[in-house]
């Protein structure tokens, strides 16, 4: 069985190479009689786009969605909803002197030798490129979410060695939106600039972290024993490009806790005094913020010389030029949060079965 | 849709709760034709018994497991593989205090919110004593994966601030299984034991960290774009009871690093020179070893005074009694093997449906 | 992917053999909180159990369900449901001459063929003897549709050439119930039993035919294209054991009627004046009764001689004893229901999730 | 979960309404690296096109298929396939008049019901049209089982009361494109043209029936005790518009057999004497041809005065004028062969990983 379906009641079904026609998607199980603001969805696509700031890809592509299907008169009819991407800005020719080499930490080998066929052009398959059909499902999920109160954001906590201070504020969408890498603290936002802007000079690339809050979560959404709300985060965010990792709550730094620490005390009103569950405890939602930390290694395009073979197994001087981000995680912000709601809504519409 | 079910091809569906009748499962799409060794499968269960050394719960289970079906004259028949372990040492009156009251940071109040009704005796399905299932699953995969040459073996590489100094080197099981704590270093191995017992004097619990290492799988495994291996194993480990954090091959240190440091130079062998990438690229395995991290957290249950609410938001100050491992990641060794061996044993069958 | 598992949300999985420990399933999915009545669970065991009659197979099963799980004091916990029901009567010496031979119309050789291997006794997993835990979670699923007033009857139509006259008329429980073959015109039952008694006398087996009511479905139920609510009720009906045909209200009758007499006019009150459709247009129901019929062939188990093959493809004169129902529509009867009910419930859960 | 995906391996995602921009679908799990003949593919779109005939509606659709992803220099990448047929000729204007009224027998009713909203344009969603997404699917299907030297022929057996005399003889492809009506018997394909032509001119519609061979199927497709061959056969049927009855091998003439008649002798090459069975026994194919009828009422709409009822459950007499199909068969030849393909290839796959 293929995987290129997400999510068991609210599914995405996501299509495209990066030097295709079109990347697109079909969503099914969206409840009907949903009005759609088509505006707030090309703005979480223009919040992905490449070209957008000065520390990001320079690919120059529209990335207007057509939608094909399943809204009729600006409402969800409960029928499919198809949707596509053109591909416009297709410089395929840059990569012709790929065809027959495999770059490294890139998934060209592993296409490969997984379906014994490759589209090399851009990756193909492999591109963060198809993200952009994650976008707009999660925007549609978003608007869902939005009925519940449910809100999702997601910034920017480190570039490098650059960290944010106090990454665990709370933040408006103004303050996160406020520069291009998307880092609410506006000293730590100019670091991480400068930072990028020194990696990209040098051809090279480098890693970030994002942290992600969903806030407005009622207590009773996950499922256990296999299908528990992180579990179900932690596989959406670590099928996103360069992602390395994943931590809920105290996550890495809960090996290093006492239970009496880690504990979170219950009060009558039924939050918790602290959080260093994130939101989850057994797999299901306690109705406090959902809290998470994403780890993205830096991506494999780089300008310089690198040793690799090609696929006759014979040693390969790459010396590529392209349209590369520098860093990635300014751009992830809102693939993030896309796939934090589909993940959320997804959840909230099964949960809908477990009770008469 | 409820999460009882595991994997797409070779499916585990775990069922059981801690104080009922029995834990147990139905492997469904386990191929045929296999010849089961049974000590392997008790000898997993062994590794994961309470009781088994003195840095551990002392409930006392036999934990022996009964197949019902699916296995005939010793093979496997490629009918549905039903199996149980009966629960014995339930102590259930031990929990009637905790009827109406709700443990900080178990999932006592979420399971409550969710379905209404919980059976609180000894945390009911939430508990970790379900894992016994997967462990029993898990060792059936390893016998199939043995097959073709793939080995899995975790450690302990951390407890609370005791970590091992070199990680990363290779370690036989024998090292492994030296110790009661799993740590293949030694000197290590006491420093963690000795922490434990201090902890569990103490009546409190403290977290832990494990490295496991998937050996000999071959390249092309993973189903981008959502099921990729990582992502998938991800989901497996975040399954896992108190764990908190994934992370696969460079991790959250691939933040602070460059392109240039990260990628994995590719040698006229198909081999990589590094294996930052951790086996895995474009969520599709690339032939080297398999290596992640997985968080956790000090279990909930300690023996101290805690500050809580009852079911009607009364706050109580719980005091309880019970029998609680100081530290999970001993016995969890076998879990994160367990669920490994699930993963890396259902892609492979999802593989031969990839090509003709 | 294996196919012992039913249905999306409310999910069965089944297990075991007819000469194995035990067969059994897991439910996965049920709704918590819903108090249970174990009697009428044993209740439609009762009307599926061998012996139950004259004109039944002689097997003696007691046929008793045991639960493991995911039930607290009465009530489902919202966790899976396990179950078991021992295997007694087996008589599995019976089966030592046909360990190497193909029984003709069984599935001795195509289990053979597609696994490599087979339990032979008994027919192992081919064996109709699995449909009792169909009949258990049906059971379940039926009490919690009587929640929302949906009531689903099935009778006997038809055997060999012996049909009732006035199949469509309402029947109570108590005339469906009131003699050993389900059909409620007492003449047209007298003469179907003494038609299976002749056959059974002959050492073959007979064909018949169920008609299944189920009243009070709401309007709303089925998900089109694909899972249209009568195109799973055919799924379900062909996979209980000889059966070979199944329609939905106009059936194979409608292939002779033109539109202006198949179309069933609409009335004021939402009904409509005919049911052609069978309750269900366009793959939805309408609510109107759902009407459908199924098709049994005679069962494969005769005593008469036969000519067929053993392993290695030499013919052979079959000569076997054995207890076999002469006809088996009046024990599939609950079977029949039981699978509606899987269906229909399914089907009421996930529309919970079609709209906000 | 909403319903437009099938099967487990080879998977469909089907989407859009009849009147809107594009009817379209995604193919995931397509084997990669085979070659694509697309000649072949829109072949068997003309074979359902409307307008082929002067028996078929005169809407007049290119029905030109465009892929948008999948596939690269003529070969399956193993990435799903999207690919879309837009809706040029819709003469949505004629639709207005029903925007709220229920025509008897068609889907309005159930999808107001079901969703609360509906595109009233030309069915929306529940149009046959949207059947032409399973024919490209089912025509890249067939050329992969073609590999395999599976080979799938459908005709139609029966239109109203004219039936074919021998319907279970062989004929070629020739023999059964030879005329409009796809009936292989010439004489009574006339009977069957003159008796359409005759209840067109009467402005009403009429039933048929069509019978399908799948020949060439290796004994060890299916996937008991849920997913038998012919109960995803069934469902597959039952899910085309129109369809209200499928029978196997004997089929609802087996209700009438004794279980000496109804039984296949097994002969010394594995081969049966007869084929009662279907070529389906316990769920599994057995090696011989695979056999069943489909039955499809009278389309719903006609041009007659017909009583209904209106969004406000008004009554109202209904005279809808449009473009129809007096007789739905000879166009759904292509359809019930795409969704046979879609079965076998989906359970060939399937088969794949159910042995080492």
């Amino acid at each position: 069985m293929a995987g290129n379906t997400f999510g068991h009641t609210f599914r995405l079904t996501s299509f495209g190479e990066s030097h295709g026609i079109a990347i697109g998607g079909v969503i099914d199980g969206c409840p009907s009689n949903v009005e759609i603001n088509f505006k707030k969805i090309q703005h979480e696509l223009n919040r992905r786009k490449p070209g957008q700031s000065a520390i990001t890809t320079q690919r120059d592509e529209a990335d207007e969605v057509e939608f094909l299907s399943g809204i009729f008169e600006g409402k969800t009819l409960g029928t499919p909803i198809a949707f596509l991407i053109k591909n416009n800005d297709q410089k395929s020719e840059d990569y012709d002197v790929l065809k027959n080499v495999f770059r490294p930490s890139h998934a060209d080998y592993t296409y490969q030798e997984k379906y014994g066929i490759r589209d090399h052009r851009g990756g193909g398959r492999s591109s963060a490129r198809e993200t952009v059909a994650r976008v707009v499902a999660g925007a549609i999920a978003r608007q869902i979410l939005a009925k519940f109160k449910i809100d999702i954001k997601a910034f920017v906590t480190q570039v490098g060695t650059v960290r944010m201070q106090n990454p665990f504020e709370f933040f408006t969408t103004e303050q996160i939106e406020a520069n291009a890498v998307r880092c609410p603290e506006k000293d730590t936002a100019d670091k991480m600039i400068s930072r990028i802007e020194e990696v990209r000079a040098a051809g090279d690339s480098i890693g970030g972290e994002i942290h992600c809050i969903v806030s407005g979560v009622p207590a009773g959404l996950g499922e256990p024993v296999f299908d528990k709300l992180h579990a179900d985060l932690a596989k959406a965010m670590l099928g996103i490009n360069a992602v390395k990792g994943f931590e809920i709550g105290s996550g890495f730094a809960g090996v290093k806790m006492l239970g009496s620490e880690q504990n979170d005390e219950l009060l009558p009103d039924g939050k918790t005094r602290t959080n260093n569950s994130g939101g989850i405890q057994g797999g299901i939602s306690n109705g406090q913020p959902i809290l998470f930390n994403v780890a993205f290694k830096p991506v494999a395009s780089i300008l310089q010389k690198q040793q690799t073979i090609d696929v006759h197994n014979n040693p390969v001087m790459l010396d590529v030029k392209g349209r590369h981000d520098p860093c990635v995680v300014p751009r992830a912000v809102p693939i993030v949060e896309a796939m934090a709601a589909l993940v959320i809504l997804d959840h909230l519409l099964r949960q809908k079965a477990s009770r008469l």
